[in-house]
């Protein structure tokens, strides 16, 4: 089917690639030439602007932003909104927040486009592998742009489910975001344990590697981590210096807004912000307290 | 090649089934009658006695023990030594704490018997899947085992590997476990925000069952949950009571002291502690101290 | 020197009791006729309406608003404002949000009115020891105010102080309540290790009055629990079932926005939840998925 | 009553001094010349040997141990066992492991001696205000003991108590640090997050100040906190190492033994444990893991 793709990034141009591959009609926008001319040597159908692109489509349109999260989507759908007519479809498969997608929902439904959220899984492997795709959306809209999601997933019936109404599809890749984050610091943990292991002096990638095949806790961030061990197996080099990028705290502030305690997503985020504390205020006033009561040596630095 | 098969329980069976089917002569010895008839019909020469089965095997024989970590581990190797020649080997595929396993392969070493720790994963898959094994011990003692590893394994070159002395396989082991414990609290963690959020009534096993595949998330114990969540979505009749079977402790405790900070694994354990305390004093103490200083209500059993 | 107080609930008629007390000539007003009779027995001029309140006060005039955190606090100042005169000031003692407080200041600075924020702890003891206070706004309004925090304080010169611009007295007494959070939940831990220790039989209310006195983690809150420890030491009845007030929720979202990692106050927030939930789907799947992978025995209900 | 200290440090010098103040015949050994020197100039009788210090005292004896926890108290105790008598009493005052405590009172028990187990608290603190002490031990020792505690305590009907029995002092006193280690840990977030609000620019000395009289969080240790904010409030020069002494781990296995869930204790061990990881290999295989999926940029070091 016909498809706009507002967004030709690493993760747009890679999904109307495989779009493309997948013998849809694909018409792409990106604000840069250099984007625009990668995607054209791809398959795809450049458009010099969202008016462009959207003449491109005939009706009813489907168009597929995968711009970053934020006020980008907002600016993007200021600019949309008055090239498209009641019927369409807009689909942010981007990783914007829930409560966005569900305003945004409300506001597009008052033209007659219907919002689709999609939240999307799978990073630089999804060209390749698939994607996986959480969707939000009304029945209607879902049934449209079935032969899309068909394509995208890993293949036509996995990897992709409509699994509620505007905003889910967002809420539920939020909190994929969270377990990731539990699961890799999990896996974080039990490699700096071995590591500090020193008179087992262990081969850390091939524990990975071990572990890779037939064990409790084979998982595609293993074979993440195996190939990072494989390169690089002391990991010298990398800071211990870890960002986050904002899904984690939605899930975190979810869990407290809906009174599930969720420790471990939770202590995961927390990880990360003190990854990049190097001079805590907190580690420094518990030494001092501990001179203050006790007398105990602080380390000067 | 030639092997004995110490303790016929699930496991045991189902690795002395594995090793039959790929061509290897597996005697196996259990106290119960109804585990060794078992075994026979699964290609395994049964023995009635430890005795019996060491003389089924020619010299240097490889004994491999499948039995409750602990007490009974030394009770088996107790029994069993007097029955051994020097240049033989036994194989603990337990749950035994990497510190016996140091212990235990110094006194058979004694005795001119090598010991080889091999941790097991791979639970009641591991008959058809294959086993993910971690193996401590000499050079010598695995390069005879290794048709052994290799028919146990998912594949001769994948899932198996010698990662240290004798200690280090069941010291991988156990790390191993405490990840488990990390990955499945994330999982958990998760899907309880999911199913908190009633206002989107998401299907959890349609949404286990999208990021199974492509997904950042995707692990064999997502596709455990997602098992579990087909058959019982609301898991009506569970009780939330989690067992926990040692590891996960012997992980703490070596993070400790290694000075290593696990905030996740440690947490993840603490979670189980926690899912069986009913009747929580600490939180009785808080109810009763928020009523102290503020006169906040208590809720009266 | 003349104030009014708004909301003569316990603390709001506590600290109109104790300003009396001191010699200040207190006007009172809550919607609650037994509140004001209350009151009046205490020394305070009961008003029948907020426009009595504000009558009964010369201008420049100061009101101390005592009412529960959120919308009633915009609902009072929206009645208020009209009868109030530029130079006035108010006072919010309550727990609000700092950022609601900053917007509340800014409202009321364009009506020439200046707003102090005093974050109060002290709970039901404040009327005899006096209140903490930490106290938010302009150097001119608390120059003014000074007399009654000397008065409401325990001493003219310990226990508040102005800390910053409108604001900062509710942020600190949030972090205040954080910190409280933490305090209780490792007195609460160490008491359950202590009960849980069955052989020592110790008994819980010696220990906690050995401790108020001499030990390094003795405080207030100590004097709290032990008083509970002494009238129920065993906490037969209460249920273990902590509720929270907000504050504490507000500490890990700033601390989270800011890049502070919290792990001791958010657990004791978690904990809280986690008190709260009697039947944890997180508990229930992680018993499942056990079940699932290793044919562990599940606790049925 | 007569008594005799042994090892004349920081501690043992302090309540033999306040033992003498209160009137108790006190004669000291130390293997220091200058800590014996020190002790004689506060009215303690020093002795060159342990035997000398035996021969001091009247049967039955009482004599304090205040040596370092480990080894030195049982080669302590090899030395002074010959040369004491069935009916005297050994008091050990440190921190040591409540299971050694038992496992020597079993021993000094053999040979007709008391042991009496006393966790010590006050730090350097005690001379002048006394020191909280948690005994363990036999109603008969604690009877003939009495008077010490009532000297070194605050006073002599506070901060001190008979426990329970022979390793229960010591077991509570591990408790009591643990304690202590959450509190802390629940100060130093507090100031870290206020320290991080730039823009309330807050003093946090004064609001320590503000804390310390009428707040519910006042406390011992929050008078230590606003000693050391008064001296450093940017605690310049002070690095963010924090070490630990051993209660603390302690009082963490002893909860998993017990299978209590003492979440925020355990993570005030962890967090000093992070203080001192300057190159974590966890962060680090986050930041390459990150990388692996998603192209996330890692920081170079």
């Amino acid at each position: 089917m016909e498809l706009g793709m507002v967004g030709l990034g690493r993760m747009g141009a890679n999904m109307a690639q495989r779009l493309s591959q997948g013998g849809h009609a694909v018409t792409g926008f990106d604000p840069s030439a250099q984007a625009r001319q990668h995607a054209a040597d791809h398959g795809i159908t450049p458009a010099g602007s969202l008016a462009a692109l959207v003449s491109e489509l005939s009706a009813p349109r489907a168009v597929w932003l995968m711009v970053p999260a934020g006020t980008i989507v907002d600016d993007t759908l200021d600019a949309l909104l008055p090239l498209l007519s009641p019927g369409d479809i807009v689909i942010d498969g981007g990783n914007s927040y829930y409560k966005d997608s569900i305003r945004r929902g409300a506001r597009l439904e008052q033209a007659g486009i219907a919002l689709v959220d999609c939240g999307t899984s799978g990073g630089v492997w999804g060209l390749t592998e698939g994607y996986s795709m959480m969707v939000g959306g009304s029945d209607a809209a879902l049934a449209q742009l079935k032969p899309v999601f068909e394509t995208l997933a890993p293949s036509p019936t996995t990897g992709w489910g409509h699994v509620g109404p505007v905003g889910a599809g967002h809420f539920t890749k939020m909190v994929h975001n969270g377990i990731e984050y539990g699961m890799m610091q999990a896996y974080a943990e039990g490699f700096a344990i071995l590591e500090r292991k020193a008179d087992f002096k262990l081969d850390l990638h091939q524990v990975a590697r071990v572990w890779q095949h037939g064990s409790v806790v084979r998982s595609w961030l293993l074979d993440i981590a195996t190939d990072a061990l494989k390169e690089n197996p002391t990991l010298a080099g990398i800071a211990p210096y870890v960002e986050d990028s904002g899904e984690g705290r939605w899930t975190v502030a979810e869990s407290l807004d809906l009174n599930v305690s969720a420790p471990v997503i939770t202590l995961s985020l927390l990880e990360r912000l003190r990854s990049r504390e190097k001079d805590s205020y907190a580690d420094k006033l518990l030494a001092a307290m501990r001179n203050g009561f006790g007398g105990h040596r602080i380390t000067r630095e």
